[in-house]
């Protein structure tokens, strides 16, 4: 079938690719409609690796996406032929200890699209488990159901905060990731979402959505400004999502007492944390890592209308346009979000 | 001081009644501008008591308030005169052992404005500890301000139930407080709410909410309506709102597995509840009793857009005819949910 | 082989059963070396179903086992032959959704031994998969390991008290599971215990443990009592292990402000709840149903010593003796605890 | 009266010292029987300060202590003259923000005992707030309810942890406080502890309590030995408790996946954290500050014979000899953990 391959570092291919995959039971087979492109897939384009995760063979990208149901398993009961869904992109391994205990995001033993040597699923079909599938409520596009990949990663934060109604966040990083934690920490209950960042372009962006406020951390001090909008009391949630060294330990210092902080953004090496002041002011370190049942979560919120998820696709291109699309993306425009592939 | 006083039962009288208050050095006295009735108070009206609370000495009624502040005392340091605030009504005493252990609204010494024999507020002035106040944000009047006693008790209900975002919820019984805890359990992170009763013209009102979902149980099967609409799964949060005891233990079967159901109506008597079956759904149970430092997080989520309360405001008297609005309030009027005095 | 069958009510045989599982590549081969008799056992083999559980073919019995590995699949890495473990009788159903949720102890799918039409473990050996056997330490004896069964519903029950260091607890009913319940709260935090019942016998042995007293109901108030004791502040956590509703809703009375009440008897029908008095006192109902990830957790509290679990064995049949072994525990006599089955 | 005074830096007088003090309606007086040594009555002794809190004016020492009430206030009903009791020493200030938000440890306003410019209770009688003291059991010595204060810590701690019945966990740091964490760990429900250091004469003390096992790392690699000990799985629970920025991040590699990690030690200056890491092992970060409603808790551990915490009382000195008492807790004998003061 025709994908989207990366044959090696900076060598992509969009050509037919011999795969053979059969329907289990419990499976269904998806003909794709829309996919997104990540950071992660564009670091595998340009680098060829993230950490050990290194493309030795080539692999086919992509693993945010949706589609509609062409062919399901014997005892595939809650889907019908023709369904629109979107797909949660890791499976792990059934009754694993970590999936007994409840947390399946971190079996190391996870088969993920598009994590080498897993293909993704930027191709015509794709053979997926029945349980990792979530119908899109009418009305939805298979856009928005590619949408609820990275949609997820933002609610899971939400969820790891346990936010209270009416809280005051502050999200650092305004990148894709960053954006999609404010947005879902309003949906979870906060009234306002503090959001920082250098870029004015994705500020911008993520401050055209009604009670965020962004932050130009080139231009204003980012504790002074949250005290002075807090009255002195500060944020009793934050989602650190730059994963830059930098801020830390400095953004703790924006934080109310008894402030929930959820690492979010992913980066080599350590930083800096300053034990006493956490221990003074009560504060509880979350992390996340991808997500633990999130997807019909983030389904319903879009479906609500309590989170506008089409705002952040800056830019669609047909399938045949998949490369052109991925040196889009490789290319970083600063007011651009989320670039979609529409394979219809 | 002009004032709204219950002198004994279906007695009451808009008159001159002395006291003296002294603004302490933590305290602030208000001018009241706007405060709403209450189920209780109407209920105090009626039958002079509520359970062991009995009306013995002529009462002031109002425990729903906001006014501005006039004078304020030596050591409080966060508010202005002028700016217009909100109040909570009942005050712990300090450093019992519920007020250490977060429990303050369960303190048995509690001192709660019209409750026998404490005055309320419904009269020209009141002096108030500071730590109780909450100013309210440019915009938001008097009357909202008011309105946020009620829905402390809906943000309160939300805490407890632990809403997950994109959580679907179940409110049986759709009086004031069905209604506000509808609105308090989207503002925190509901993607959709259910609302059960049998008057057709209260869960209009409360249908008038986007994702607020009415269904009329004269006319429905709640467990099917509500196991169609999703898909069989039902509902992961629900809150008994009613205080009715003939709706137990039947809403529990339109609960989710692992469904969490907060008890928020009261009643006198006790109710049937089927341990097996709670047991077999991994069902947790909480209450509620008041509200736990909730004005702060309501006035943000009002401000903020995300709870409109203006809407449950159904109708509005001066002060001079208090009395008159006691008597509309008690009518019971299918359609009214809140009866607001404006003391400006 | 050799086996203990139910053929059908009142009717039991030490028999040659034929049956045939092959290892698989997750699955060990158990050689049962002690095999504990539950109430549940003693329910089937006197009534000849449990609700809609009917024994309609010949059914082994038995799910509280350990035993000897005697074989292991290709994939096995935590085991050797040789290895004495006990099993985790109930097999969820890999991927469903209460698993993904971390809830698979109530999969309506889940594979229960001894349930009919499923077949239990009272006979030579058996195939289980290897993510639900736990290896015995060193020093702990083969019915040992066959009490962790019963013990890990204490052990789930105390998890969902989220105990405190130094509470204090009440178990309501002297049964086995009570008991358990008493010794894993000791284990899990608690300071002291108390426990109800109307047997003295019952009351005798648990009172033999360090802090767990035993109050005879048919001769102490139980709310008297424990006021008294506990200088008026009650227990913050209570247990209801009868599974008797006439002990509703008075047991309540027992309960510190804030308590965590775990509901572990099971019953047929509904029980009275006092809506009100839970709110005032800020109470929250956990339930429990079986167990989730607590094997493990109860064999290391057995061998570091912190519960002394051979205490409540009170009588060892031989295998060849079985028959006599059910008769001797369907008797009922009031100073047993647990009957055990020695299959070596 | 008589006190133990730090006159300045290095300069102890045991001296009369002009205090009066009024037993308020809610107060009590004791009369000091016991008093213990902390780390920070030894750190103002030998620098005059901790950090910003500094040591101006003559200044009495001592806050783990206990003795027996002589008076009472009007209002205090829950204690009898002649009550032994212990003392929690630090007072929030009534209805702050966090005494209402249940984190009365860390109110900016806590008037806490030989905290500059606060008189310690080192001296004949104190007046206290009759909430803030605990009743010792009959059979409770009064210098082990002066250790109820350092035990409080521990306890803060391991409800930190939220520790699970037979969880392991690993307490980093040997001191009075890593070990008080390792046997508090241990009442909490933990079936094993690990302690590390490199001080082997510490190691030993804590290792004479059944299931503490000590790692002396300066012979043998920590989480080598964890990783065995556990088969792979690695610790559910860690305490940090050394204080040593140099122990970081690799403690965190004895984590096991979902472990709760909580910060116990201060220090100056930040530490090193992978954040990878902790999002690959999904771990969560507590802190404490002091303790939050610990002592009854404590008081029962001891009292039940849960916690020995006599053991770590390595000397005691008569009130006459207070200064040598100090000198001897300042020189550092590697195998004393808690030198006493009796001041009967």
């Amino acid at each position: 079938m025709k994908a989207l391959v990366l044959e090696s570092k900076k060598n992509l291919s969009l050509r037919d690719f011999p795969i053979t995959e059969k329907t289990g039971p419990y499976d269904v087979k998806i003909k794709i409609q829309a996919c997104g492109i990540c950071g992660s897939d564009v670091h595998y384009y340009l680098e060829g690796a993230i950490g050990d995760f290194i493309v030795r063979e080539p692999m086919i990208l992509g693993h945010e996406a949706a589609g509609v149901i062409i062919e399901k398993g014997d005892k595939v009961t809650n889907f019908e032929i023709g369904d629109i869904v979107c797909m949660e992109p890791g499976i792990p391994k059934p009754l694993s200890g970590e999936v007994l205990a409840g947390m399946y995001n971190i079996d190391p033993d996870v088969v993920f699209w598009a994590t080498p040597p897993v293909h993704g699923c930027l191709r015509e079909t794709v053979v997926h488990p029945s349980q990792f599938c979530f119908k899109l409520p009418k009305g939805m596009s298979a856009a928005e159901g590619a949408m609820i990949e990275p949609l997820a990663i933002g609610i899971e934060a939400a969820k790891k905060a346990r936010i209270q109604p009416g809280d005051t966040a502050l999200v650092v990083g305004c990148g894709t990731i960053g954006t999609i934690c404010a947005i879902s920490a309003l949906a979870a209950g906060c009234s306002k979402v503090f959001i920082s960042d250098v870029k004015q372009e994705k500020l911008d962006i993520a401050g055209s959505y009604a009670n965020i406020v962004p932050v130009n951390t080139a231009k204003t001090d980012l504790r002074e400004f949250i005290m002075k909008e807090t009255n002195g009391v500060g944020c009793g949630i934050i989602f650190e999502a730059s994963g830059s060294p930098r801020v830390y330990p400095d953004f703790f210092r924006c934080a109310k007492k008894g402030a929930k902080v959820v690492l979010v953004g992913m980066m080599n090496g350590t930083v800096p944390i300053d034990v006493a002041y956490l221990q003074g002011m009560g504060i509880t370190i979350e992390t996340i890592f991808r997500y633990i049942n999130c997807f019909d979560r983030a389904v319903a919120l879009v479906n609500a209308g309590k989170i506008d998820i089409k705002r952040l696709i800056s830019k669609t291109f047909k399938f045949d346009d998949a490369i052109a699309a991925y040196e889009y993306a490789a290319a970083g425009h600063p007011d651009v979000v989320k670039v979609m592939i529409d394979l219809t």
